[in-house]
């Protein structure tokens, strides 16, 4: 085995001794590496009692090597993979949860605020690339029509847009973002609270397999992990910290929702909330956010999403008014590339090439381009135009056909970056 | 006639030659009083070219002199009275006019701005005491049933807790909050955009007969009036200057009871919104003032409302959780008298002397604190104990069926002011 694997083996055993994020977990791995922290907590050296206590239990129950050992090949099983911070597809942005800082009141005194060791991963995507451009849509298990409703339509909107819609996979609000991105052609990604193979809850088991064939199953939790209670809400940190920002949709008073939406503000990232009747219990937990924390931002559209969490010239110019639009910008090279474009199918590059009447390297270079100005979307078999804003162009869920399989042949590895892999081409 | 007879009449007169509120004859009035004011417009003099158009259009049609005389003839056939700031019930608040600043996209040239000139009113309660303890709760006509239901909500509330509810008096949200009102048993005022004797609309001419009997009716425009288009926006700044905070229930975007908002924020007075579904075009207006004024309110409640107009410990203790509540704070005679007020009855001062074994002018003087502590309120033929916030002895719009006729008898003069007339008895 060599060192690589060691160090892979280790995160896995250390999120298994405590739960993830645990400080001082964290500190011992950030002081010593993954496989020297291990060592120290397998020793009985742990700093603090409560760690040690914890270590005793596992380790009454099981040999932390073989556990690990033995999660990577049941991973294998079930078509999931590891992914650690050493590897290219990992999602650094969840680094920022050393930063977090969370309300006296929300805090615990050895509380699971630091960034995940390792994730488990199921779905094509490369995960980091996967969750640069992503939202998080969160809300209460028991949503009204109104929440599923609007959850439904901010999923399949940021969807739509090329955005990535993460959530939790719970029931409500959640499934109705997850499907609203579905619904768009577009990658949801869920991160849930137990092992990837014990989808949680069971009910949802089908949609879990249509987000793993078009986006991502997501876990700090080794395969065969329970959901436990507690552990909603260590996941919920992973939620806000892998997305630029968090959209609360419906959420009764004080409830693991908000919790999510603490999270986001923690980490100064943009904290959204959609209000709704104040006759709804459901609407009290958003619109108590709203009144008690002035950073957070009431949202009534997808539009006010992106104006939190867009870049600007990218994602707000083509819902301005008089846009300047992206294409209004190319050089001619890139619009006649654009030009060459099939109005509804997916092309190859060398058909593209041909039909713009320029060399292969030219069209891979335009169409990296057009995909940057989010005018060209790439697919397995080749390129495709992105859905456009036009008010006549515009999609609706009901004509929304277009396929986002992840790449799975030879010719666009399923995990490697994506630019990397397109310039092998 | 006397001095002040003229008064009276050049502030009708001026009213009627100029729009109410016209900065250039409010600047006029302040320099030289109404009745130099109203020569100085009438020989042609106005210190600019609209107003002198507008003064000769109006001279043209008729005698200034005997149009306000006929005004008042007119108001004293409709049980109307004139209230201009030289009486007691004046409401002085109104005064901040003088320091509204509108936001540049609302303002116009000549805006109609001023504080008004005299006020027509209707009903027997005192204008300025009505108005002393008010919200504003304005909205849609258009109103839908979830914003109708909160603003009757909210009108019952307020009146139940002793606040008196203005509005505008049209259809949707104003009528709902008026009726909420009325239902507690509570004042209500409708501030009119026309002359009192034609009830605009029509189809709330029932409505108005109504709140002239147990709250108020009032208009800057002389009776007779039209209800013309401009108007309502002129009187939209009465409404947010006449109360301690305005509550937006329901608009369309930019429409005009977001304006009467805007009016209130320009004063600093608190403004507040009540959100609702973002699938309704009737919170749009709402939702958008509260994503682009910071200092607007998110209220989903009357505690909420009370939280942004209501003195500290007065009108939140009796929400808190474990309140101190105001009876805790009484003196023995006073806690004596409170004990001798019958549960559900109004009773005289002599009855509540002799049952609480005090003597007159104490009862009096513990009577008065008792009312400054809303513990007590007065009627027109003694005093009752006021409705209660006890989770078991609220009063439901159902079984809310208190009098409180306004004071019309000799013991009570109509329009003096409460403290004075109750020293008298």
């Amino acid at each position: 085995m060599n060192e690589g694997d060691d160090r892979r083996l280790a995160r896995i055993a250390l999120t298994w001794l405590a739960e993830p994020g645990t400080r001082s977990v964290h500190d011992l791995v950030k002081r010593h590496g993954p496989v020297a922290a291990l060592d120290l907590l397998l020793s009985g050296d742990a700093p603090d009692r409560l760690l040690r206590a914890a270590v005793a239990v596992r380790t009454a129950a099981g040999d932390a090597h073989a556990v690990a050992a033995e999660a990577l090949a049941r991973a294998e099983r079930i078509g999931a993979r590891l992914v650690t911070p050493e590897d290219d597809e990992w999602p650094t942005r969840v680094a920022d949860l050393r930063k977090l800082r969370l309300p006296e009141a929300t805090r615990r005194v050895d509380v699971e605020t630091d960034p995940p060791l390792c994730l488990w991963v199921r779905g094509g995507w490369p995960l980091g690339e996967t969750l640069e451009r992503s939202v998080a849509v969160v809300g209460a298990r028991a949503a009204t029509p109104y929440g599923s409703h609007v959850a439904t339509e901010l999923g399949y909107g940021l969807a739509d847009r090329e955005w990535t819609v993460v959530s939790g996979g719970a029931f409500g609000i959640d499934s109705a973002a997850h499907r609203g991105a579905l619904t768009a052609g577009g990658r949801t990604v869920a991160v849930l609270a137990c092992g990837l193979d014990r989808p949680y809850p069971m009910g949802n088991a089908a949609l879990f397999d249509r987000i793993a064939e078009t986006g991502l199953l997501v876990s700090e939790w080794m395969p065969g992990a329970e959901p436990l209670r507690p552990r909603f809400l260590i996941r919920n940190r992973v939620i806000a910290a892998a997305t630029l920002g968090t959209v609360l949709v419906e959420a009764a008073a004080r409830s693991g929702a908000t919790q999510t939406l603490n999270r986001a503000l923690g980490l100064e990232r943009p904290a959204m909330v959609v209000p709704g009747p104040v006759t709804s219990a459901l609407s009290v937990g958003g619109h108590q956010v709203l009144r008690e924390k002035p950073e957070t931002r009431l949202v009534a559209n997808v539009a006010h999403v992106l104006e939190e969490v867009g870049r600007i010239g990218y994602d707000l110019a083509p819902l301005a008014r008089a846009p300047q639009r992206p294409r209004d910008q190319l050089d001619d090279d890139a619009a006649q590339v654009l030009e060459a474009m099939p109005r509804r199918r997916t092309i190859d590059l060398e058909h593209i090439a041909a039909r713009a009447g320029v060399d292969l390297r030219t069209a891979m270079r335009k169409l990296s381009m057009l995909e940057e100005l989010a005018l060209v979307v790439r697919r397995d078999d080749g390129y495709a135009l992105a859905p456009t804003d036009d008010a006549h162009g515009a999609r609706r869920p009901s004509d929304a056909r277009h396929d986002t399989t992840p790449p799975t042949d030879a010719s666009a590895p399923p995990i490697d970056n994506r630019r990397d892999a397109g310039a092998d081409r």
